[in-house]
């Protein structure tokens, strides 16, 4: 139990290293008579795909899915889907170097320490690269949720390095490289051009909005859909913080003004983020996450070998400058399959008829 | 399977209501041969215990725990170690009212969404009672981590409404109410004295911080160190935001600044809040965690009833005003159970050779 | 994770030791709504209960059930059922030389040298005490499915010692103190009264059918109904083998006189007992179980020491010269537990629409 | 949670379908360090193949097998094994009858009743077939037990039918084609051949033997390793009984006959099969498994169509006359699994110095 699968009644286990011979995972748990073709988990996985502008890695990687189980006849089965995505761009090179330090910021100390082995060539497990097996889940989980229950699930980005981005419309999010839900993205180009010159890396806050959730998905004590959802964003790469609803601003707030009044037209405010007791409301589930800078950059920067004598380190190759630009389709994907996996747990504890808002 | 257990091998099953007979857990995994004693467990009960001072709840519950199994001699023997905690301060009263309308901000309406059914008495299984098997069952996992790796765990405000708490030192932490890691609480006492005049409440960040972890425990790609971090702390009540290390902040940053530089000596710095690529650096695990204001209070508030009618609501009954302070205690706890637990699977997949830090 | 959890949707969580303050088991996952009281658990206790006919143990433990969470006026809440029996025959003694030599075929062996340590008070853990809880949480289960699906589930002896019993009638079950489906017992009233004087134990079939049981149950390609039904058999004390539909026969049968034939009224045959592919049918499940003589009995064995010194060890104290007697309602409960968790993840994968045979 | 994965820290997920593009697994919580090749894993694959003599199906799949991730330089590297096997002899024909009606004694009746949508293609899901990835995964376990404990397991053919095998040696097994461990074959091939005339089909008893496995395993009160081998062994294609040591025969011993003896020298006799209350004694692990006849024969058989009208099936295509037969590679990984997934667990809960025996 190495950790790589997700969920419990929805789940997906995930394999895979950056340049090995291939990524993928198995869905178990799908639900029968779901329509799904690759069509429909390639459209997710091209809108997280590298190479797409001159702001994010330019690997050039197509990511093509193959379906290899689990479907028959244009329609899921119920047995496990299995999905393959082969590694096409991985440049063979000497390892031998980075194989032997440790970039700081980076998963190469830990790996080393965990296992006394580790697997160098592109980062290997801990690459960003496998996120894409969970996106190819995720497109399953939003296509289930969007037909049972018109669920929609919008990320975008909310603040790129220092520059906080104002919410104008989810119609501006695809017209951009940044996910950035506004329809003039001049600064946010400069920012990221005048970063490439300084050779370095930014951070950023991506915001991801559910809406269409039935209320009643969450298993309190523990398993709760805020606490689920925690984990799945924290978990993400480069991910440093969750904040639900208020989030760390409901530290500053009085109950008298935290707690949303409830109207027969529904609550008036959404400072729960849809979510209270652990359990979805029916309204928007709001989330948002912080995402360090990356750490694989130009600049030279001091650390240690695997013997532990101080080195220099330079990181080489292609890399985001800001892996938070590609993080708003896969935070979509992990919300997805949170959600998911909470509906099926719901219909286990209540039926169909226990899901009154489901409809 | 509704969400009542946490972990994978060391694994604690929470049961019980605010107002039935009992509330307790079973643990079930801890490795045999630990010393444990009912007041092991007791003192750090009474850490979290309520009616301590007037700004928690005046609930007098001794909460005195049993231990019924999985002990003999004094050492535990490997078998599930079940816990008992009486109710005793349940006020007989008609909860027929509050049975029948929503607080706003509280699990009240959710759990009937949910279940179709509620137990009103006293917050039922959403109360903040409920943290109490947590933290017995996170005493055993402290005891355990603080033998076999020196494992310190340690929680304590950071702020309180709106008011930031300088860090002075741990030693101030158990000498107020407030579990303020400074010499002088009176702007703190005058904060919630006003805010109990107002009949209102207020949220609270909080941090914990572990030291002597070793390197090496978590487990990509989904069941990082983080990931597990952020679900336990996502989960405990009234949470709504969890940062690890620089957090949110880490949007702001530049690579350059963000990444942890690697001496001979150690890191330099902990941005990584001791954690990278989902597993520990060996550095001190440093967590934040944002409270929100108490829902239940006197102030009237909009809401509906079952039936959907409009009604105003007024909380009465004994409530903490900042259920953030009481939260240091319990987010050690949580802490400890998720450390004690990664632990366990590190020593699975390595054996004891594969945890060189851990002596 | 000491094993100690049964079922992953309807999940049990079973603690104690048979002479420790408490056993009882934590249910975790009941769908709320459903009717329950102390007295539904108590009446599949007493059925069990030990001394009750001079066939089984003498020893006296009323096993009366407290119920501590999870029902709300006489309704379950879908919160956490927790379980409480009290142990109350406990005699003290002195137990250090049964610590210290293993009884031949007894887990006083297995349980020292895996865990170091060892309960010995009456057999600590490993005492057939233990299946009370598992007993208490099979009628929850029973009550469930009776009521949704009209599910009957029957255990009976099929075999005492070299005895095989044929069937009469279920009606039969519950007027001896054996649980044979036959009017007359002289023949093992009579075997059983010899084998008491020879101060030696038997063995016996236990047969277990359930009834009403809707098709569609059972997770290919592991969790198949089957495996599950196993797994739960050959966990209870001193079973050695497990049956399902012609068994250990069909090694011997054709495949032309094995497949039972199906009509639009129905299958013709039942060699399958119930399951094909893992799945349930819609006909009766049918299963039989071997249970190996009792290890403690008073005719001395030749056995060894912690130290490895031989030893001569005769068993005292009060045990049942053959537990397959009272094997019966366990056996009913255990098939209970599985049909119980295998109908919730059947409708968390398919709703209600998906269960037709479930009306 | 479509039960497809196969133990809790040595986790198996398996996918597939028998004419699919591809069956494989995953496997998660390998420990790192494994020296681990295809041709490690092919080698038992070879073993289970079609097509290797008369007496199995003429289906001719080479079964080759792709190591997709987990394994660096020859070594696991702690990262989730992927395993890939191309179907490559899928015969393109039409299935819309045999879409239409179900065979007596096959899955197509369960998966239809259960998922409203079946694979019709060679079996789909519940095709012997994918035992085969089944038998990939305990190629890894069998190499890691064999490398750290010594452990080494072998299955062979107990009964043919009516025909019971004795025991003569190993050596004999690999030496023809039904994993008999006898010199002279004979009479089970005349056996055969007259079946294959009368098309018809034999069941089985297969026995398979672990030595070296070292005393502690097991994870009372509900994941004993009995338990956990009976679960994996009934979960196996056409097998309807499993037995561990005596058995059923135990039913009809004594106490003073069944109870093993343990001298200085260690056990004098192993009717426990190796397992005593849940858990290894450190003798050989001995698991009978009973196999059914194959459900697909040329005879006319007596059924309905998926509308409940009658119609009379007759199976054509390659099948197995005797599933037993290839059974006994398969039994051995299964086994292997069990051994593997528990070794790891008494690995969390003990550590090294907890594993006395290992050694």
């Amino acid at each position: 139990m190495s950790g790589s699968t997700f969920g419990t009644l929805f789940r997906v286990t995930n394999f895979g290293e950056s340049h090995g011979p291939a990524i993928g995972c198995v869905i178990d748990g799908c639900p029968p008579g779901l329509t799904l073709s690759e069509a429909d988990i390639q459209q997710e996985l091209d809108r997280r795909r590298p190479g797409t502008s001159r702001f994010v890695t330019q690997r050039n990687e197509p990511d093509t899915v193959e379906i290899l189980s689990g479907v028959y006849d244009g329609r899921t089965t119920g047995a496990p889907i299995g999905l393959l995505i082969r590694n096409t761009d991985q440049r063979s090179k000497d390892y031998s170097e980075i194989a032997r330090q440790f970039r700081p910021g980076h998963a190469d100390y830990t790996y080393w320490h965990k296992y006394g082995i580790r697997d160098p060539r592109g980062g290997g497990r801990s690459s960003a690269r496998l996120t894409a097996p969970t996106v190819a889940a995720g497109a399953v989980a939003k296509k289930w949720l969007a037909e049972h229950f018109g669920v929609a699930i919008h990320g975008f980005m909310a603040q790129l390095g220092g520059i906080e981005i104002p919410f104008e419309s989810l119609e501006y999010v695809g017209q951009n490289p940044f996910f950035a839900p506004i329809a003039r993205t001049q600064e946010l180009e400069q920012y990221m051009d005048a970063l490439r010159k300084r050779q370095d890396s930014c951070g950023a806050v991506i915001r991801v909005i559910a809406s269409g959730v039935p209320a009643g998905l969450g298993e309190p004590l523990y398993d709760k859909l805020d606490a689920d959802i925690a984990y799945a964003m924290m978990g993400l790469n480069a991910v440093k913080g969750v904040e639900i609803g208020a989030g760390f601003a409901s530290a500053r707030q009085l109950g008298s003004e935290h707690g949303d009044s409830i109207t027969p037209d529904g609550f008036a405010t959404n400072n729960a983020g849809g979510i209270l007791g652990g359990i979805s409301t029916g309204q928007d589930i709001d989330v948002r996450i912080a995402v360090k800078p990356t750490s694989s950059i130009l600049t030279p920067r001091q650390s240690v070998d695997v013997e532990g004598n101080p080195v220099e380190v330079v990181t080489k190759g292609r890399h985001d400058p800001c892996v938070g630009i590609r993080a708003a389709p896969i935070a979509e994907a992990l919300l997805a399959l949170v959600l998911m996996d909470h509906a099926l747990r719901q219909r286990a504890l209540m039926g169909d008829a226990g899901l009154p808002a489901m409809e």
